[in-house]
């Protein structure tokens, strides 16, 4: 058995805004044995990059902190300009199962990373998601609210004492978050419809802040190019929530709206279990054991 | 990339009926670098054993040499008796795409092993299915009639000329047939019937020896412990036909005869495209690049 963790890192620097400290990042990235960078995005008006890595428990961290440390000693939050919400050069790492591994194991890795951001860098981190320690800090964006240039005082502020690390911000690296989920699968379905109230009707229905699944959120948009609705999903446990829940679901609205899907869409990355459960479900299959029975686990094992 | 190649090789001997000649092909098989065996099956009433061994082509092409000089120098064909059709020691060698590799890319290996097992082992070679150089050798039972005892007669008739080697079997280890061929999925589909005659029409239909799907060969079985009627397939190209094509068939068919899909099952491997291409099939995923978005796919690229 090959443990496999995907790790999905944000920096507060991009290619376009400097490309010198962008690459890097870069290089650190691909210097660490056992870890592979799967893609890297990077958006200037964000003036902010994204890397998705995977590899061993062992790698996946040593990957994680040397980017944490070149991070802290080549951006500068103070200088920092972008559209995007960030707190600290290194703004959030996200670690989650890619094979052969819980989440409970991935909230252990995130909090003996967030130990080591504060011990030898000395990054204040909050653990979020699944590591978080109360309900309040689950969500990111709760956490970053304020910003950068908030978080002095934030610090400050009762609730707010980091998971690790004392109640003041590094000077130019700011506060970084750390945690576990399931990993994210971003799944859009189509309407034959250009009435976006019927994509925002499907999708408060099927979104589980509204008492649809628990595990899927969604907001109906208008794709303008195409005069069509969408209903624009974030399939954020699809071990819950498998994406065929969703598919049927909004099939049976849509039918009650009088419209028809016409396609749909994942948008990057997704674990082949995602989809072959859908065959399962799709096909009837009986007794199947996708881990013994799919080619590719094997494979993958042969490492 | 990673080409990696599967390939499955039948030999005349059991667990069951020679123990230490079956582990000593299981030694062998496990001593090669690069070639994972992945499942082995042994049949006592058969008296014959077949591996399921995964690698890059070269380390599957020696690993396949490699048992095939071992079943020559631990089988005599002259004293085997079981119930499969047999002509060899090693009886069949198939290889299949597993990935980044074509069918051609297999046919090349084929016809390089069989002349390797001729110049090295003396061992006559008919090539099979994909790669075999005329008509009437695709189907291995054809080239298998007449069995060990009957081919020393069958190789001098003017047709049945070895590809690689001369008119004369090996003495102890007889003819081995290699070849490329996608790979097999035993695929089974389960209604809601006791009457198996609506099986065999419905699998009449669908196979295309009798003008249904051209790579799906069909059955009707009653599965007695449950009484019901089972359309047993096996799916000997998925790219070609797929999985879904059969099921969706069926699906049509049934309805036809007033039964219904209950269950359906998948025996032994499968790749997991053949799966994710039926997840795309029935979430009508629009522009969906299989090899791009599914992560597994670039973890076997980390190799």
């Amino acid at each position: 058995m090959s443990k496999l963790i995907e790790c999905i890192p944000n920096f507060s620097v991009s290619r376009e805004t400097d490309p010198v400290v962008f690459q890097g990042l870069v290089d650190v990235a691909n210097g660490v044995p056992g870890c592979a960078v799967l893609d890297v995005q990077t958006d200037g008006s964000h003036n902010r990059c994204v890397f998705t890595m995977v590899g061993s428990p062992e790698a996946v961290e040593e990957a994680a902190f040397r980017l944490a440390k070149k991070a802290a000693e080549t951006i500068d939050m103070n200088k920092h300009v972008g559209q995007h919400p960030r707190m600290g050069a290194t703004d959030v790492i996200p670690f989650s199962p890619a094979m052969d591994v819980t989440v409970e194991e991935c909230v252990e890795l995130s909090k003996r990373l967030g130990k080591r951001l504060w011990d030898e860098l000395g990054i204040p981190v909050f653990l979020y998601e699944n590591s978080a320690t109360r309900p309040e800090r689950v969500n990111l964006a709760k956490i970053r609210k304020g910003q950068f240039e908030g978080m002095a005082a934030k610090l400050l502020e009762p609730e707010w004492e980091p998971d690790f690390g004392e109640r003041r911000p590094h000077p130019t690296a700011g506060v970084t978050a750390v945690g576990a989920r399931m990993p994210l699968i971003a799944f859009n379905v189509n309407l034959d419809t250009d009435n976006v109230e019927i994509a925002n009707k499907i999708a408060r229905a099927i979104r589980g802040s509204s008492g649809g699944f628990k595990y899927c959120k969604a907001l109906g948009i208008m794709l303008e190019d195409r005069k069509i609705a969408q209903v624009s999903m974030n399939m954020v446990n699809y071990e819950g929530t498998p994406l065929f829940y969703a598919y049927e679901m909004i099939r049976a609205l849509a039918d009650r709206y009088g419209v028809r899907i016409i396609g749909s869409e994942l948008v990057g990355l997704t674990p082949a279990k995602a989809l072959i459960d859908c065959a399962e479900y799709y096909l009837k299959l009986e007794n199947f054991d996708c881990r013994k029975q799919v080619m590719e686990y094997h494979l993958l094992d042969m490492e």
